[in-house]
């Protein structure tokens, strides 16, 4: 049996791990879509690509990929010329690297409660004391007390498993609360690709708030490349943050193949792959919650545009023996449990299901969901 | 100016990213030199590896690459269908998996003197105490004292920048003192595709010793692959790092794609292509060393096969001095310093010239080298 797979899950991604090989799997958040006609051009041009990145001088390139993506949602004012924009293999390492900054500045740090829980396990593996801030109060521009002894606040949004988000007064709000109190403002903004509400110039908000701030952007959950991807840091000029110094202690450069394909991928989205995707992730929440009308079972957050849906479990039902009945059957879902990283009452409520899937897929685990749920 | 090419070089990283783009760049050791015709064609076949991919199941993909590149540098035994081998998108994040892992157990490391200031760096963060020990008794198969109060011992084997390496009857050596000792062992293997010295089976040998332990392995150093590219943890039966659960925390999975690549290109490397690799890296060294000869510098380890080469100073001369020197002229090497990070007297008497280029660039570089070390 393989080390990875272990039988007693500790977190949520050993579950997605042992979900990589199912008949129907909506486990994890990667993309598993079919490239799109156009994606998979540029696919097939990865050997074009890789010719002509051999020639071109790397900063040109890092920067062009930088700007390229993040003005492709929005972001016009990231620091990419400033040099305030480090790239990653992915979003996690960004995420290891932040914290590890974090760590040396012996921060006390509010989190986002409930959020996936390699967030707050990557903290606390850097020994970081965290405080759960609830989102209900963050996406009011509230950050709920006690804060008397925080040193920073961290919240994702749009956040997964809800798909909330901070509208731009709310995170003005946050912002200005963070320089009153002398806080650092963390985000991850790793599915904003999905949600062009949050699309917003966030870079120039936060500097504009004057607000010390870290912000973590991915590639990663948009487009099915294989798992080529990026992961970003981009910070405010008065970051007092170790960043680049973690950074170069664990990778010298990205891949400038990858930096390319990202930099194709973020061009061709803005023409129309964005709103393509938006489209599919739409289309599969709404099969899912047609699927589930009158059952015990119903999608929750409708307003949620990321590309993950939660589902409401009736009330006799935990989230842990729902996952165990429809592996049986071949259907690996996410129990929601360990996103409530501080442990709350409600997280047997809900389980995850990924919706960056093909159509057919999408039906197939809709109907399976449906069966199980059908109220005789 | 960007944030990463700070001008005080605080680590041997940043010294290579600010070289990035060096007229004549001999900083740091990843394989820039051209694709071989063979390794061409593999890169060219990248479509139709990724269409092969999407239809495979991970887990086998998975264990077939791990199993092709461990073997193609003679690890026959490595555990890797008792999943005992885990995937990275690098062998610096393998680093920080361990690192994390040592420092959970409160582990006190003994850490191979010199060796690259990252693999310290990694470990000084996660608050890991470290005593230094010196490679030349190593290398005898003595463990230095003092170790009363050591939990790991940490070996770079072969180690840069030196290239020096662990024989069969030193490494057994020092496999039973970790046993008779309760020590862990940990071995960064990461040069050892240019070492067949060092391809005895390590996997083999440390399991019959039954001492606990822990290999990175890397497949980063050897193909010229625009940084696409796997770091490995191998681990023994009895190893008790909670390697599986801080991997978990960081990644869900490597890249498909990349996986593919990594298998294909050991393939062709057991089939003539380790061969051509090596005798690139031994022409470039006599090239190199041939060049200095009759000036007051001159190319020492002359035992070394790996894709590195450290260039000894004349007396008066200091490595900090010569970098900026020949920097000037738009030849980047890399200032052995840091790579002392002990701090010994020596550590100014050495600057590492990377050999893993095409032939006419280190003739270039030996040129410039030459002119700078003439003596009149």
């Amino acid at each position: 049996m393989a080390q990875r797979t272990v039988a007693d899950h500790d977190n949520l991604t050993t579950y997605e791990i042992s979900a990589l090989n199912a008949e129907i799997g909506v486990s994890d958040g990667h993309p598993r879509q079919r490239p799109s006609p156009g994606q998979r051009e540029v696919l097939n041009s990865l050997p074009r690509l890789l010719a002509e990145v051999e020639t071109e001088p790397f900063e040109e390139l890092e920067k062009r990929a930088q700007r390229g993506f993040l003005s492709a949602i929005g972001q016009q004012a990231a620091p990419v010329a400033a040099g305030r924009v480090l790239s990653a293999y992915s979003s996690s390492l960004a995420m290891d690297v932040v914290g590890r900054a974090l760590a040396e500045r012996s921060a006390r740090v509010g989190l986002v409660h409930p959020t996936f829980d390699n967030i707050p396990d990557i903290l606390k593996a850097w020994g970081i004391p965290l405080v759960p801030l609830e989102e209900e109060q963050l996406v009011e521009g509230q950050i709920p007390a006690p804060v008397g002894d925080l040193d920073a606040v961290f919240i994702t949004t749009p956040n997964n498993p809800t798909g909330t988000f901070l509208s731009e007064p709310a995170l003005r709000q946050i912002g200005e609360a963070c320089v009153e109190r002398g806080l650092l403002l963390v985000l991850d903004v790793c599915f904003r690709g999905f949600e062009t509400r949050f699309q917003y110039d966030t870079y120039a908000l936060l500097e504009e708030v004057g607000v010390e701030f870290v912000l973590i952007e991915d590639t990663g959950k948009l487009w099915p490349t294989s798992e080529l991807k990026l992961g970003f840091i981009g910070f405010s000029s008065a970051c007092s943050l170790a960043l680049s110094e973690g950074m170069s202690d664990l990778l010298l450069s990205v891949s400038p193949l990858v930096l390319r394909l990202v930099g194709e991928l973020a061009g061709q989205a803005e023409e129309g792959g964005f709103a393509e995707l938006h489209r599919l992730v739409a289309e599969n929440r709404r099969v899912l919650t047609a699927a589930l009308a009158g059952t015990s079972a119903r999608v929750v957050d409708p307003d949620s545009r990321i590309s993950v849906a939660r589902v409401e479990l009736p009330a006799e039902a935990t989230a842990s023996d729902v996952y165990e009945q429809l592996k049986e059957g071949g259907l690996h879902v996410l129990p929601c449990g360990p996103f409530h990283w501080a442990g709350q009452a409600e997280e047997e409520r809900y389980v995850r299901i990924a919706l960056g899937r093909d159509r057919d897929l999408i039906e197939a685990a809709a109907e399976r969901l449906r069966d199980h749920f059908l109220v005789d």
